[in-house]
């Protein structure tokens, strides 16, 4: 397992390491954005990714860079979202068991969503002791090896393989930006960027009401957030430390938005691109729209992270 | 202009004229739908073509068949919707003027999008007798040509030509699937899966609220829809005499479905697959899932005609 930010050759093993096990997911454009944008904008389509969203990129390199008795006792996670699904399928896929700690107040659709890859679902109160516990009690009881959402190297390496394939397709972009929650997807991005093409300029977008990151790289030290008030639901983590070290070398810029500016960047993908995204994913488009002149007439990367969404509640 | 059902050559000829002014839209599959169907099914995504519906197709051929001199008085239709969106754009792209009579009730979205090509748009009554006036009105100021959404050869041509980078994308197919209104992309995919395969199935699938096709081919004459209640807005229209004689030679069935069936079906795609439809093009899904039996482990290509729809009012 990598014990230092992941290096170029690491992403690349990476990369290979989960290639059968993932979509290489598509690039799509569309010129009536590019004209609302003012700008040529590149969206690397991870919510056609397995499980919906790009989290099966880095929980099938973390549990495919064990040996195979390594993974004899299963592997662990908590989550209430996307890496609780890619960890039971991955698990699955590498003839594992999966453990998976969701919050009591769960939805359904998420619970019978980890539980159709044969995970075994552990039910705790939502709150951060609870969850701590449960996972604790599950790792004493099973042996299972515990798979960190963001705050590990393997998961970075394998979530930097979406960035890596948006680069290696498009050619010649001038920036890419992602969204940030706990960092794991932004700091694998910001890597894989810097080693493809050191001059190509990382940003971040980031829910006003849950801006830890922002805040942290102003501050030079973590600030966590002090709200989980936003519609954004993947990007409510506070950024891990592994994640903010490599974060403060690596981003130009993080760009936040508000709740009615995510809507509307959401609203806009799904009306002229026809594709579902989830409101995570708006939020890097919602900050091209709000910051024209930092992305004038340039060639725009931007992560589509997932397209897990409630249908039945919708924001517009 | 054809004046008899489009030979093969005159399916080839509609599609390298209309090449560069539509998308060569993208065929997906999705291992979850196939095992919730039970067969293996080819979406042709014209919800991502231009103007974000197959009506472009049919309406560029229309419009490019004219020579130049014969495009100086521009083109008119009438539509509420999609056909409106793409005698526009076409005309736009032949450097011609297009007139779209609109009823009054139309919604604003749909009337800012024909306008947005240029087009002028001329309001009439929600009813037959008024929008027939207006047609002709507009073509006696002006001396445009009458462009019919689907009761047209050169439009049947255009249509075909989805089916016809489906079928030979996928190779193989068992049997293709489209919706049935008016009856001009059910036409042409019936007359152009016949030429390339000619032991190939042509189903079709049509709201039980508007099954004017089902009863016209049971009947042997055209039976008009006595209702127009359905929540596929696309498929309201009584099919055409021209389409009509078509259908009769070369469909074998159509599938009639629910409206609880089409929503369904067409969350279901939402949902698994990411992607925008209209509830129009759930119809043929929602037939395979009906009619298990007549579909099991073939391959089946199913035609996605468009993705516009109101996000403000969905059915679920």
């Amino acid at each position: 397992m990598l014990t230092s930010p992941p290096s170029f050759s690491d992403i690349k093993r990476a990369h290979q390491r989960i290639a059968q096990y993932i979509i290489e997911t598509p690039v799509m454009t569309s010129k009536n954005i590019d004209e609302i944008a003012g700008c040529h904008i590149y969206f690397k389509c991870e919510n056609f990714q397995k499980v919906g969203a790009f989290k099966m990129r880095g929980a099938a390199n973390a549990i495919f860079s064990y040996r195979p008795e390594e993974r004899v006792n299963g592997f662990a996670c908590h989550s209430s979202g996307n890496h609780g699904q890619a960890v039971a399928l991955a698990a699955k896929l590498a003839g594992s068991k999966a453990f998976v700690v969701m919050p009591k107040n769960a939805t359904k659709v998420k619970v019978e969503a980890v539980k159709g890859y044969d995970a075994e679902v552990i039910f705790c109160e939502p709150n951060d002791q609870s969850r701590s516990q449960a996972c604790q009690d599950v790792v004493d009881r099973t042996g299972a090896i515990l798979i960190h959402p963001f705050d590990n190297y393997n998961i970075i390496a394998g979530q930097a393989t979406a960035a890596k394939e948006l680069i290696e397709e498009t050619d010649d972009l001038d920036c890419i930006i992602a969204p940030v929650g706990g960092g794991g997807l932004a700091a694998g991005t910001s890597l894989i960027a810097h080693y493809l093409d050191p001059n190509m300029e990382v940003y971040l977008g980031e829910p006003e009401e849950v801006d830890d990151c922002y805040q942290s790289l102003k501050a030079g030290k973590i600030i966590p957030n002090k709200s989980s008030d936003t519609i954004a639901d993947g990007l409510k983590t506070t950024i891990g430390q592994k994640n903010f070290d490599i974060l403060k070398e690596h981003v130009k810029e993080v760009f936040t938005v508000s709740e009615q500016e995510i809507v509307d960047a959401m609203k806009l993908i799904w009306e002229r691109m026809k594709i579902v995204i989830e409101p995570s994913c708006a939020v890097p488009f919602a900050a091209i729209l709000k910051n024209p002149e930092a992305f004038k007439d340039k060639r725009v990367g931007v992560i589509l992270t997932g397209g897990n969404v409630d249908l039945t509640k919708l924001p517009f």
